[in-house]
């Protein structure tokens, strides 16, 4: 989707909106990088966290792509947004099929319920601006 | 400030902000009914959830009034902000009184402790934008 | 229920079976209020704490029915068993009807998902073992 | 494992032990398909969900050993004991492999934190005396 | 509000962008006295709440600075934004050094997982702009 | 307290009580360091993982007894029984004192509110077995 022509797009611009819009996956994947290396810097525990995180995720028993499904429930269970938002990007480079993540949120909603559809709303726009995930929409 | 203004009528505009406003009841609405059509049309496993949950606050041997009280108690234990929202909205529209309203907040902060505080100010300051239960503020 | 009919009857122990089976209403009374008792004589301030929740269940603009069916809906979103029972105690002391605990418990699966299903397996069992809830089981 | 020989088989029997064993695949079965139909038997509604969540559940997209897997992980970042258990009995049916299930609960460590070391502690307890997953430990 | 005056005066302007920016220390403390005033004067339960959370966090047994220490993991826990950031003033105040404050956070991490990432990030970035603890970075 | 003559020396036994008695130390702690075996042995991420939640509770900028209530705090926040009683046992090696402890679980039950009570019950339960904290009780 271009940037110019969403709903995301609009010139107008209010604090308020905040909850009605989910970020550019760039500037999304620009302020993680940089928080991120905020934290490393920080501590070598932190930086530990980060290698162990890495490791689970590596291809082993299960596919990569498999895994960021499990990422993804994992981060709607804890209604980490910017999780959600990380293993979205994670899922379209690893080509996981728009069908396969809708059904993996599917199985985060009937088990955590109708507090997670906020989350789900912005998983769904997120996706609509990725490069492949979003390619599916209407 | 002028509280006839509103923080919210504050057009200066920062994302900084964030933590600090309200969404208005108008954009709240419109953004929720954009982001559920979007699940709904994702699947139809989705559209079966919105059934479901429309189904559980329907009348029955409770009075909606008083499902709607128990969507918002569920709501702030679960951290969900814009199920907050949307369950004021229909308190609203029920016409709970705004001393009913507050009551189960305090049932939901003395359950939840300190950590809906939050929450809790947020949903204060969204039911003072409601027609109903926002003329009751002082 | 006898207690000598029910599947929770059954002579035969072991400790695995500690998730089949629900306490009876009286030995989770007492357990209950003497674990109360000694949390209050630890410090003023938790007996400070039970004050200010006994304050919230009384009655005010909402009765103290519709309180406790609230306390219930808080309580299985928390997930919290012996919370569960003490509010399925008072709703039964309040005369609050079996179909009304059921909706709210109905709202609190629709709005916390099937992880809730293993507290409601074990709400409508401890239910059934009370004096006025228990009568409208089949 | 022998049901005979390892620390579930103890004869002693004392409440205080229901943190160190876990149930027999028999008999978590048993009382969870009890359970389930006292609930089923409650209402529509629950009826109902738990359809939704067969359906949430069958092959798709995603093939139904994913998604078991993925439900799985739901079930330890909820911290639903039973859940997990159901989840790993179903695992077991579907002849996931050993490595693979390990592999999503260390998904569900990094991702839930230390606090999710108790339930894993069981997880491990209880798939060694399922028929397929009890197989491959040493 | 001139959005050239603050620390938060980056001119560019959007609300995607609430992800990457925390709020201004003073802002945040404008806000949070606002919406606690606010709720105070909405019921004296309130009132009440807060009078106990201010006793529990007094000087007792326990000094001040380090029942601030637990009061920021207990909002790391619970996945309170502005808790944290409260909390954070505190220690500030408190002159809790740096290295303490990011031991807590530690703990925090290994304890909740993965899924407390992204409020790490925020309180690191909060901290750069109080006046003790922001001297520590690089 | 004698273990001879309290409610948890009761020789009837019967699954139903779990929820009304605590484990004793001695059986916590083997169960504990049994399942944390197997749990090591399932795979080097685990072993792993169980290093870096070694590390984080080392001594630092803040003492280990600190690092220990915060762990506390932690596992009432997350309702982690099992964490409880560990860090307990861990306070009560590191001489805490009993009025430090019941300070930090004060603060867990006025950040996470009435749904803490039962753990906080369980906690006081297992302290009262243990050496030092027992000690202070009356």
């Amino acid at each position: 989707m271009s940037s110019s022509t969403g709903p995301q797009a609009d010139t107008t611009c209010h604090p308020r909106e905040h909850l009605t819009v989910t970020p550019s996956p760039e500037a999304f994947r620009m302020a993680r990088a940089d928080g991120n290396e905020r934290l490393r810097s920080s501590g070598s525990l932190f930086e530990s966290f980060f290698s162990l995180d890495g490791a689970a995720y590596g291809a082993g028993a299960l596919p990569v792509s498999v895994k960021e499904l499990l990422g993804l429930v994992v981060s709607v269970m804890k209604d980490c947004e910017e999780c959600v938002y990380y293993h979205l990007e994670r899922c379209d480079e690893e080509r996981v099929a728009r069908e396969q993540v809708l059904e993996a949120l599917q199985i985060a909603l009937v088990g955590g319920g109708s507090v997670t559809i906020p989350l789900l709303r912005r998983a769904i726009s997120f996706m609509e601006e990725l490069p492949t995930l979003g390619k599916g929409r209407a």
